[in-house]
């Protein structure tokens, strides 16, 4: 039977090589990729599953690095994450990384001595380089990497398009947003969804920070709406800081949906504790992660994907916060 | 050098039983323990960290295995154990044990062939045991899980106890409690306090059961309400599911709290982002997960505890849904 070493002897490159070819993982140069095809090709080499167990050193673990388990979005990620790896009799170890370089890096490490299968990753603070020599199957979750990096994520850009539009639609006529961090792709996305679109038709953009948290969101909305008190609808960049948006007109003794429209962004189940229940755009959150770990799982049997990136739609959910 | 090779040998015991003598962990006959702990005093032995961490393989990891991180309780005492083990350059793996028994027992058997420095565990599904061989410091976590096991709880029945004494205290003639699953040694500790406290009151027990999740005691509730429409007080037995009996209010028309008081348990986070905000007992989590991973650190340098079982106080936090 033709094994990997083979492959790799015939292209003169190493084992580890060739196996970033067959998962498709990790930087391989254009040529080097091109002359293990052709001995692939030429050897007629077939990636046997049980042959790949015996060549690594398997753990029947998998790693999930997530920004922060107390941001409500993430627990429904990894409660799918698991269901679907441990059906599969995998582990899932979960990671905390605060959107902290340092911290993604060590965990990384760690997982590297102790063996693990593969990783799904929620980061974009890690770059290409940082993961090339791992050998290890890797899916970006939620938020896109890079297009080697397989991915499963939404259309955040075109969904608070519609978000936006659909509250001009409904008759607002002065919209503010409260935005995310900076440093999260996801939130920039949001933000500038919300400036081409407000620009598009007309409409002044008023914006302030929430930081993606229900306090900072609150107070940010009480002081906007004393300096604009002729606000009447909320773009929220999450759904923790619609709530916060919620609180503040309370607060105010703003009747909502009558005096302020509010519209959230993620699903949670925050904007349906609260009352009036919060419009939201409805991201397919568990389904999300049960696609990213399934994905995972074909990569470290050796399985070709048929997707390297799947977009999820989200779904414009009308409750209470808004009236047509 | 005295070392614990030297003290087995004395003893005539294994290793392994001198290692959880000293760390006064899984479970040792009281003639074994005597027998180890004459030996420890007639060589004069002091356990030695370098030592220990040459005789140890040393992962610098710990475990955290709890029931189910989409439960809202969970995230801060992550969040704590993380931030305490990160600065001790420690890893830490969260698990989702489900309270299911195979589970729990997988993931400790993963840590072990990882070796993992030390666990951290929220369960009452494991019996010692389960955990007896397992040569490796454990520390309980939000339930007491065995006298040979160091933990770090609150007082469930006592502070339950004020929470419904505090209802009557204001006036409420007709309490009913939501209770959550049978099999949480938590839950059913509330209960009891609950059906004590009125019973010594000469009050009624109304009782139904949220399962501690939202939709499960937003519709228990409105169930209930029809069958006792009476009702002027509600002690749900967690935050999630007094946050459900504000919904089910809220839709009846009920205002609150004129018509009806709310009382929740745990102190967390959704209590306050409803309106109107929820009374609750206030459990100091972030501190509890702290605590708790600071022993472990303590038992894995091989240290003494100080106190092999801590007792957190609760604070009656008195908001909106309560009205003297």
């Amino acid at each position: 039977m033709v094994t990997i070493k083979d492959v790799a002897k015939e292209a003169e490159v190493s084992v580890a090589t060739v196996s970033r070819v067959l998962n498709n993982q990790g930087y391989v140069g254009e040529d080097t990729r091109g002359k293990v095809e052709e001995a692939i090709r030429r050897l007629k080499y077939r990636p046997n599953n049980v042959a790949r167990s015996l060549f690594k050193k398997k753990s029947k673990m998998i790693g999930f690095i997530v920004p922060d388990i107390t941001n409500p979005y993430f627990p429904q990620l990894v409660r799918a994450v698991e269901d679907v790896t441990n059906k599969a009799e995998y582990t899932t170890f979960l990671c905390n990384s605060d959107e902290d370089i340092k911290k993604e890096l060590m965990y990384i490490q760690k997982m590297q001595e102790n063996h693990i299968d593969g990783v799904i990753i929620v980061s974009n603070t890690l770059q290409l380089h940082h993961l090339e020599n791992l050998d290890l199957p890797i899916v970006a979750l939620d938020r896109f990497f890079h297009k080697n990096i397989p991915s499963v994520t939404i259309d955040n850009y075109k969904e608070a398009r519609k978000a936006v539009s659909y509250m001009i639609k409904i008759g607002c006529k002065s919209i503010a947003h409260i935005k995310g961090p900076d440093n999260i792709v996801n939130s920039v996305l949001r933000l500038k969804a919300y400036e081409d679109e407000m620009r598009e038709c007309n409409l002044p953009a008023i914006i302030c920070s929430g930081g993606y948290q229900f306090k900072e969101s609150e107070k940010a909305m009480i002081n906007l709406f004393k300096t604009n008190p002729g606000i009447d609808g909320v773009f929220a960049g999450n759904d923790v800081m619609a709530v916060g948006a919620l609180k503040a007109a309370n607060r105010l003794n703003l009747k909502v949906p009558e005096d302020l429209a509010i519209v959230g962004f993620d699903g949670i189940e925050w904007t349906e504790t609260v009352s009036p229940e919060i419009t939201t755009m409805v991201q397919p959150i568990y389904q999300m992660g049960k696609r990213a770990a399934n994905m995972l799982l074909h990569l470290i049997d050796g399985k070709e994907l048929e997707d390297m990136h799947v977009v999820f739609k989200t779904e414009l959910t009308i409750r209470e916060t808004t009236k047509a």
